[in-house]
């Protein structure tokens, strides 16, 4: 850790700092500048709060130099991992399209999703039963029961399921349904309790961005995941918040080439939400594997005018077939596969 | 609602987009414009989605005109609410200052927290027992533990507690100690779940803006409480995410005059955490009293220097003392008490 | 354009809004919801003022129905344009690639990077001359005598030339030079004055989006330059702020399909002041053509780590050419060509 | 400035930068840690551009620890600089009132707004003669003509006047109308050749702040003009743009203490255009005495219904007098006056 002081720190001050660093078991190293002295903290510095040193007199900034985050980093992890979803590889050079309905709704408009997930040749398929409304009273999920005829649909076609959990007391009910993979969803990625409870189960975690999370924050959601000891987290980007209103949200590509930098975990991207119209989702899909993206959460509907939420966002059954084309030519063109 | 058809829309797309409001229960009332054709829902326009309509053809633009929030909104509900927390009113004319250190740390800490509270003449403690943290390796609050000790000390001088509810799994630990207001955190504004739980004990609860909610999810979620039964919700305003980086926040203080006309319930402001620095918020304190605030959340520690978590943000018993003065200086300018 | 009344408006109130429409020439329509009356004005909206209405006693909100913009909007010109840049085509089928160094330098540095620019198979060369700079004491451009070795190496390759334009009073140079596109800055998106001056004139201009305009308001922006009479205008997305601090700006992806929907004109990245960093171009770049774009605006320069400015955003000659398979390959999965 | 080598930066790595920092007349300290070597360059850093350091082999980061901005900074005059308009005081213990309508319009509703502000006991009048407009189809303001019926109805009553520069061409006219005050829009913050325009005239300027403005960037642009040899510059913030969209703008208040603390220039505050909407004036206007600022910038027009220009902005005369009043009340509790 580096520690500015300001150009009117006494010795004393300065003193008061080195004293304060040696406590905690770190050695200082003092460098007198023209203006400003800094104050090296040197050894493991995750146990120095740089809030700490700042409430002190005479400290003007503190900065940490090493990233907080450590399971989830590449610098102690050099090769990517490729997470095994029943058969199924993400991450290294497999892309995996994860495609289904927004929200799971009725057993046949289930079973028409899979067929058409399967048709595109789709290997996941996702849909929602607990649903995050903003408002109370618009429909809120078929719960269980969705998740009942969710995991009947997919297993006719021989699909492993994506679904999202809310709330730690689901987790049994997610465990008794033998869901693939859990997905965290953007409003709960710093539900800190959920985090700490999928990590200790032994199922795959798709970890979506939160709304306004920066990079560093969604690294260190992942960290307590892994903390718990399960490594089996893929990032997903799902569009930020920002000034823009055309749109609901920003597809923050450039999350893609700088997670893969910093993380050997895989990143995919959810492209329906992100834009939040159909008629966007085949640009960013495109852009997403372009940018170096590991697979992508598509919202497919087989008749999205009949879509009992955000009906304007999924695509339909032949878009997708359409779009897959187009992302295994892309894929080619950069050295990776989509099987 | 209204519906705004495309330029090209077809005669059979506009009847199509009626058919839909009809089907709905609404009555439609079509408008032709020199450029567009706008459609009119007349009716209980909360059952009519929006996207549903922007998904069919022809349509451009689908948009609500009234409010999606009932309970809260002061549309229905003229005066405005005061709410009682064990004899301490806040709402009204009487703002109310809530103090108290970030984290419950040791007993010896909250004893003198509680004194310097009520030596300043704050009339209600805050503090965390369960705590929300970025990182996993850091200091995640002393649980329930602490929440006795906080108990403890509050009773000894006769004040009301604050704390943050994480997890619905702890609601009865929160019975059990008596909790007099809990405080949901910015990162559980959306944790419908948890809303749903507060909603149904009567306890009072603040409700901190989410770090970057519209206003309009912040009422929404607001709502999905009342709508479980508790109508005691205070509203909190702790800076929202931008692009700056000189602060942790930027206080919406705008949000304080625009709360104030939508809802009838108290709205009040957290300095501390907006700022992240202690030498800001005495501005940002009488800021939010000028412009209309209910009331402040202050952190306040008896040796800032020495707390286990943002250190740099708490003032000192002194400054609280010193800040009162000036608080009551500006409430009485504007027609207001602080008792 | 739509007027919503407030739920306690009176009929006078109304009658004075409906009184207001007519005087503007429009007729006025008036339906009465359940929960408020809505008043659309039918006729050519663009005369209204939104914000005149809301000013009105007992008006809730008014709306535009109709898109401010009319000249560079796709809704009265189908087509796409293709722009002709001295032989190169940009928009329609055609990508166009354009590089160079940010900075003009040297002779040397300059007839460098045109071979280089050659080299790789590009066909336009960027370059600044006249350099806006943050800090009064940094570099600030090499100025006219910049653009005189700007020309001289070029005119050698026969590559036509792109160069920012901060000042109206610089325009008589930029002729005399025989600019071949000017290109307006993000900080000069809405330099009004300096619009309309280039508008006036019959080169091609790339406006650049400003740090933190609305897709809306940089067609507003197009629209002053069209005004005066200059249709050949080139949008280029070159990353927003929002709240994310690892990276420069967040190049917004989502907004190439939007515009190519919104505007018949062509649309192009900068991928390099948008990341800020020459490990990301290559990603982001992919990503933008993958997603629509009709060219790019890339940094190059013969020798990255001695570039008097913008040092590490810049990639070098060899890996220009690597990126340019990658995007003719992109180019042809998506049906389109790069010459 | 400090530069964080990579944990795999060779011995070659980090004598290459010391070599860089050498040349540049530095001297290079030389730290190792358990993870990261860094560097500290010491001596007049202002030379030296991280982004130069960034793009070496193996340096990770490179930050500057002193401030890049000079004169307008407290660092180095402690003292706060009080502006003297025509007699009237800015600054210091001082807090100044200037208001008047957004646009001047004609010679009767300037004479009325001269003589309201008067009646107000508001010393100082603002009125846009020169107005940017988003649309070019929108009324562009009365330019030369509004400049003389300004001068002419402020002189009447005594008043200086405050009008907003647009154009480096337009200095001349406004230097032969005698402004008191130059305006510098948000729009033009970063307008560099306008602010090395006004850096050189003897007269004061007020400086907005851009829509997604720094506080950094901001102070550098003050230090532009400063650096031309004009020092009598005001801060004003505007309100930032940020996510929010029920009001135009959010008005930062924390900008307010900061720039206190980090220059010895006067701050105020443009209560109208930030929130955008003429009730939430007087709370904003609280907001901002009460956090410290040495003014207000709010828009009044003798009858807001009938203005040109952002109608539903100004407040009328009697809510201006009833405003002063409030304003002089918390101007005493934190010890200051307005005279």
């Amino acid at each position: 850790m580096i520690i500015v002081m300001s150009n009117v720190a006494t010795e004393e001050q300065i003193e008061s700092v080195i004293k304060r660093i040696e406590e905690k078991g770190l050695e200082a190293s003092v460098s007198r500048g023209t203006e400003r002295t800094v104050i090296g903290a040197i050894g493991d510095e995750r146990s120095l709060d740089p809030e700490l040193l700042e409430s002190l007199p005479g400290v003007e900034q503190a900065l940490h130099i090493v990233k907080p985050y450590k399971i989830v980093a590449r610098e102690w992890h050099k090769e990517d991992t490729v997470i095994d979803i029943q058969g199924n590889l993400i991450g290294g050079k497999q892309i995996q399209i994860i495609s289904g309905p927004c929200s799971v709704e009725t057993p046949d408009q289930m079973e028409k999703s899979a067929k058409a997930v399967k048709a595109a040749g789709v290997r996941l398929m996702r849909g929602g039963a607990f649903k995050p409304r903003t408002s109370p009273y618009t429909f809120q999920g078929t719960g269980v029961e969705g998740l009942e005829m969710f995991r009947k649909a997919a297993d006719k076609e021989g699909l492993p399921i994506v679904t999202e959990l809310m709330d730690a007391r689901q987790l049994d009910t997610f465990m008794k349904y033998k869901v693939d993979v859990i997905q965290i969803g953007t409003r709960s990625m710093q539900n800190f309790e959920l985090l700490k409870e999928v990590g200790k189960v032994n199922v795959p975690v798709i970890l979506k961005r939160g709304m306004s999370a920066t990079i560093s924050e969604w690294l260190m959601a992942a960290e307590y995941i892994a903390a718990g000891g399960n490594h089996n987290i893929i990032f997903c980007e799902r569009g930020i918040r920002t000034f823009e209103t055309y749109y609901r949200n920003v597809l923050d590509v450039t999350a893609i080439p700088v997670l893969k930098k910093e993380t050997h975990l895989p990143v995919i991207v959810d492209p329906s939400h992100a834009g939040g119209k159909a008629w966007m989702v085949a640009a960013l899909s495109r852009a997403a594997i372009a940018a170096g993206a590991d697979g992508l959460l598509v919202e497919m509907h087989p008749n999205p005018c009949e879509a009992w939420c955000d009906a304007d966002q999924a695509i339909n059954p032949q878009e997708l077939i359409s779009l897959m084309g187009e992302l295994r030519g892309i894929a080619k063109v950069i050295g990776r596969e989509i099987l």
